[in-house]
C-alpha cells in the first residue's frame, strides 16, 4: 500500500479527495491536514463521513508527515503550496498540487494573474503539468505535479485534436465556461449563499480569470504558436459540473463527421475521454461523480466554425480524480484503478 | 377599458400574460381561450389563480371573440397563429402574437427553419416586428405584431448600439446563449422532468435552433450588410431567465468605458434597458418577472473583442412583458403602464 | 401620501417591503436605513434596484428621520427593534416591527427562547399582535404592531378554524414546518451556502426554535388553554415559501368536507386565505410573491386525526406583505392595496 | 461470479442497480431487459453509461433469461413482477423485486391500496420482506425477496429501537414525509416538470399513499399490536434523498441521550446505520448515492414526545441499494461488498 497524506482536508476538494481514495485498492490515507481546523475530526465539519472517516485533521508538521506518507496531495488555496511543498521535495515526498501556484512556467504571469508572489523558478521549471492525457509520459516521472484548473482540462480536451490537426485557427479560438457553484470553494460569501445562486445565472470575471494564463500556456504547446483567447466564466445555479462551450473558424472544409472521427482517433485509448456522435451534445450530470470528460462537435458549415462541448465534474477530472489519475500514472498503476466508479444519474 | 383576449391561455406564456395584465390598470380580460383544455376553469389548471382569475377557458369562436375584444394576445405553439389571425384582422381586432409564424420577413426561412409552411405573404409583410425600443414608430400604427423570440430580444437588445455604431464586424458576431426551462413550456417529456434538469446542464439544438434566422434578419436590418452568426443555445437548471453572451471583433479601438457611454447614451430614454458600470455583470435574478433587459460590457483589449452579457426573463421582455408594451404603444400609452414591477429578489 | 421608512432596508425583508411599497399607490418612501451598510447605494447591494431606487442608504438619527416620516417598518435582527423603537413611539411615529421583539407578552419568555433580554414590560403590552385576519380591530389603533413570524402565520391560520370550534383537541398539534432558505436571511455561513444546501434537505432547531412560544401564546388566546406544541422546522433546497403540515386528534366525528365548509365560511370574507377544495393542495409557489395564505385540509377516518396543510411566501405573508396589509388596516385603507399582485408562477 | 439480470433496467431504479452492480467485484450482469424499449442500447437512453454500459435491452423471454443469471432484480412498475416472477422461481432463479407486488401479506391490502389484483397467496406468503437490518437470517434462505420500499425503509429503521422497547405508543405515531422527485421515476407528466418542482414544496395523496399499510404491517409485527397511522408525504425540489420526521408519545421518562444510547446499542453491528449525537440533525445530501440511514433523535421534554428524523437515499437504501445488500446475505458474501462508496458530498 502507498501511505498518503491531504493537505487541505476540509475543503472540497479534500474531501473529494478522501471520497476517491477511499475505493482506491493501493493506497492509505494516513494523514488528514487541515491548518484552520486542526484538532477537529473531519467529521464534525462532514457528517457524512461518520463511520467512513473518524480521523482528525492534524496540524502541518513536516517531519511527522514526511516520515508517514510517500505522497501528498495538496488541495490548498491560491499562494499556501509553493511555500509548504519545497521541504517535502527535499524528504522524497511525491507531490500532487491542485492548486495553481506551479502551473504556470512563466512565474510573473502567476504574479499578474493571482496578485501573489511567484513559487521559486527551479521549482515551477521542474513541476509538471498534470492533464494526464497529453503529459503522461512525463507524470511519470514527476516529483511535483501541478494538477490543471477545472476550466483549462475541460477546455485543452476539448480543443486538443483539432487544434493539433491545425484545422482550427487558434487566434480565433473563443471559450464560453459555466461552471456549478462547487468551484467557489466552501467559503461563506454573500455572493455564494443559496438565496443568492438558485434561480440565476451570472457572469463573472470576464476577461480577468486566472485560468487564462494557464490555458494560453497550453494552446501555446500544442500549436507552437503564441495564443490570445477570449474567455468569459459563467456561473449555473448547480452544484458541480463544469461546460465549456469553445468556437474556433476552421482552416480546413471538412464535414462534422470527420471532426468526429478525429476525435474519436485520437483519443481511442484514452477510458476517461468520451465522444459524441454527431447533433449529440453531452450533459453535466452525464459526467458527475466521474472522471469522465464528454465532447460534443459540431462543424457548422454556414459560418465555417468549429462549435465544441466539453463537460467534466470540476471536483473530479477538474481536481480530485485528475490527481488521482495521476498517482496512478507515477505508480505506473492502470490508471481507473480507484477511479471506474459510474456516474451518479440522476 | 381595452378589451382584451388571450387565446393559448393555459400555457406558461399565456398564464404570465393573465399576470400582468391583471395589474394593468387600463385594461380587462374578457376570454381566456384555450383550443386543448377548453371547458377547464383557469384555475384546474393553475390552482395559483384561484380567487383571482376565476375565468373558463373558452373554444375559438371567431365571431364571439371578435365582438368582445378590442386586442387579442396569441400564446400559441408554432402553426396555429397562422391559421388562426388572419379572421380577426379582417374583423379589426389587433394581433399580439407571441409565437415566431410572422417574424420573419422571408416566408421560406419559416419554411426551412420551422419545417411548416408560411403564413400569406401579404400578412408577413404587414406584420410589425414588435421589439419595441427599436421599431416602436412601426408598433404604434401595426395591426399585427409579431412578438420577439426570447433569445433575439435578448440578443439584438445587447449587439445593436455597437453594430449601428459599426464598432464591431457583424460578420464576427457569436451568441452564446442560455436558458431557463421554462422556455420549452408546460409540456411533459422526459428531457423536461425535474430529474434530468436539476443538477445539469445541456446544451442542445446548436446551429439548428430557429432563432438564428429572426437573429439574422434584424442583424440584417441594423448594419445593412448580410448576417451569419454561430448562435448556440444551452439548458440551465433554473425556472425563468435567459442570459446571452456575445463576442463581437472591434472595428475600432476604444476602451471600456467609452463603449459603455454609448451604450447609456442609446438607451438613455428606455426605462426597460439597464446598463451596468464597468467590471459588473448583470445575473438573471436581477429582472425576474421583471420587463428589464440589464446588459454589462467590456472590451477585452487583449482579444480586440468586445463582450457583451445581457439578460432578460424570458416569459416577461422575452414574451408577455414585451407584448404588453407593444400593446401600450399601440394604445398610446406611457410604455411602463402595468409593467413598473419591482424585480422578484431573491 | 403617508411617508414611510424602513429600517434594516438591506436585508431581505427590508429589500421586499421596498418592492411591495413600490407598488402601493398611497405611500412614499422616504427613507431607507441600514447600520451596517450606511452610506451606500441601494443599487450597490442590490443591482436589481437599478433605475427602481437610487437611495443611498442612511443612518439611524432619530430626529431627522421621525420628521421625515408618518410611520416606520423595522425590518431589523432580533434585539434591535427592541432598543431603537421607543423614541419613535415618543415622537408619534407609527412603528410595524418585522422582528420577534415585541411578539411575546411574557418577556421571560422571549429572555429564554431569544437570549437576550426583553423589551419595556409596558411595551410588550401595549403592542398590538399583527396577526390581521385575527387582530384586525386592535391592529386599527395600534401605534406598535408586532408583525408575526413566518412559521407562526401559516400555523396559526392553519390551526384556527378547528381549534376556535373545539373541534380539534389542542394538546394533541404537532406542527411539522418547512422552509426555503430565504428565512436566514442574507447572512454569509457556511451553512447556508449554495453547494450546502442545494439536492439537500436537513432538520435544525428540533425543539428548540423561538417560534414555539409565540404559536403557544397564540393557541392559548384562541382555546382558552395553555398549549404545548410539538414543532419542528426543516430547511428545503428553495429560496421562498413556508409549508407547516399540521395534526391534530379529532374531538369530533367528522367528514373532510364539514371540515373544509367551516374554514371556508370561517375565512368567507378573507382574501388572503384560501382553502383547497378535498383531495386538492397548496404548494408553495402557488403563492411566491403574494400575500396568500393557501390551506389543505383532510380529515383522515382511519386515525381520526385532522391534517392541515398550510403554505404562505415567508417573505410576503409571513413579514413584508403581512407588514403592508397592517399599514392598509392602519390607515383605513382596503387591504388589498399594493398587495393584489398575482402569484409568480412557474 | 454470481451471474445476474435487471428487468425494468430503463428506469431510474434499473439504473442505479446497473451503477452499484458495476462496482461489485463478485457478480457478472448477463442480461438487461426492458419491456418498452427493447432492442435499444442503454447509452440511447443513458449517455453517462458510454463505455460502461454498452449492453442491449432485450425482451423479456424466459428461458433465454433463466438459462443465463442465477439472480434477476425486478425494478419494474407496480403489478409486472407478480406475472413474470412465478416462472423465474419455478426455473431456481433467486428474484428480488423492489416493486410493491411482494410486500404485503394479506393481498386484500394490495388490492385496495395499488387498485390491482393481487398476486398468488402462496407466493406471497413465501416472499421474504428484505428489511436487511431486521430480516436478515429470513432473507438468507429466501427466494424471493420483497425488498421494502423507500418511505418504510427511513420510518422502520427510524421507529424499531424505540417501539421494540415499547418506549413509545404505537397508536400514536405520526409520519411526516418528504422526497425528491426521482421517486416518482423516469416518467414524463406535467407534474414532473422541472418548472412545476423547481422552488415549489408540495403535499400528495396525503392519507392515501400505498405505502401505509406496509409501514403499518411491519409495526404490527415489532409491537404485536396492530398499527393505525398517519402518515403523509410531500415532494422537495431536489432530485434524491428522502426524510421522515416520526412522532411518538413516550411512554417512559427519559432522556434523549439514554434513547440515543439504546439506538447505538440496537445498531451498533450495523454498517449502514449510523446515529447523530444529540442536537445533531442528519440532512439526506449526507447519504447521497450511499447505502447508508442516517437518524437523529431528540426526546421533547415540554410534550413528552420523541421526535425522530431518518434519511436515506431512496434509489440506494430506499432501493438499488439495499436490493444489492440482499443479495449480498443470500450469497454470504460480507454486505458491504459493493456498497462501500462514500455519499456524494457536496
Amino acid at each position: 500500500m502507498v501511505k498518503v497524506g491531504v493537505i487541505g482536508a476540509n475543503g472540497y476538494g479534500g474531501v473529494e479527495l478522501l471520497r476517491l481514495l477511499k475505493q482506491h485498492p493501493l493506497v492509505s490515507v494516513e494523514k488528514v491536514i487541515s491548518h484552520s481546523t486542526q484538532g477537529c475530526k473531519l467529521t464534525e465539519q462532514y457528517p457524512h463521513l461518520n463511520d467512513v472517516f473518524e480521523m482528525t485533521l492534524e496540524k502541518i508538521d513536516i517531519e511527522e508527515i514526511a516520515s508517514n506518507v510517500d505522497l501528498l496531495f495538496f488541495a490548498t488555496p491560491s499562494g499556501v503550496s509553493k511555500e509548504i511543498i519545497p521541504p517535502f521535495l527535499e524528504r522524497k515526498v511525491k507531490c500532487i498540487d491542485l492548486s495553481g501556484d506551479f502551473r504556470l512556467k512563466d512565474g510573473l504571469l502567476y504574479e499578474k494573474w493571482y496578485k501573489n508572489t511567484q513559487a521559486k523558478n527551479e521549482l515551477l521549471q521542474n513541476a509538471t503539468y498534470g492533464l494526464t492525457e497529453l503529459f503522461r509520459s512525463e507524470i511519470k516521472n514527476g516529483h511535483l505535479i501541478a494538477n490543471p484548473g477545472c476550466y483549462p482540462t475541460a477546455t485543452i480536451l476539448g480543443v486538443y485534436p483539432a487544434l493539433k490537426a491545425k484545422w482550427i485557427d487558434q487566434k480565433s479560438i473563443i471559450i464560453d465556461g459555466k461552471s456549478g457553484i462547487s468551484g467557489a470553494g466552501r467559503n461563506a460569501s454573500i455572493g455564494n449563499i443559496f438565496a443568492e445562486i438558485n434561480e440565476n445565472m451570472k457572469a463573472y470575471k470576464i476577461g480577468l480569470h486566472q485560468h487564462i494564463p494557464e490555458i494560453e500556456q497550453l494552446l501555446n504547446v500544442i500549436s507552437g504558436e503564441e495564443a490570445r483567447i477570449s474567455f468569459t466564466t459563467h456561473l449555473v445555479p448547480m452544484t458541480r459540473g463544469i461546460m465549456c462551450t469553445i468556437y474556433g473558424d476552421l482552416k480546413v472544409t471538412i464535414s462534422t463527421q470527420k471532426m468526429i472521427d478525429l476525435y474519436k482517433e485520437t483519443y481511442k485509448d484514452e477510458y476517461f475521454v468520451r465522444i459524441r456522435s454527431a447533433n449529440e451534445w453531452p450533459a453535466t450530470k452525464e459526467v458527475t461523480g466521474s472522471n469522465f470528460c464528454d465532447i460534443g462537435l459540431r462543424v457548422d458549415e454556414r459560418t465555417n466554425r468549429l462549435v465544441i462541448v466539453s463537460v467534466i465534474d470540476n471536483l473530479v477530472k477538474g481536481a480530485a480524480g485528475q490527481a488521482i489519475q495521476n498517482m496512478n500514472v507515477i505508480n505506473a498503476w492502470h490508471e481507473k484503478t480507484g477511479l471506474a466508479n459510474v456516474p451518479l444519474y440522476p
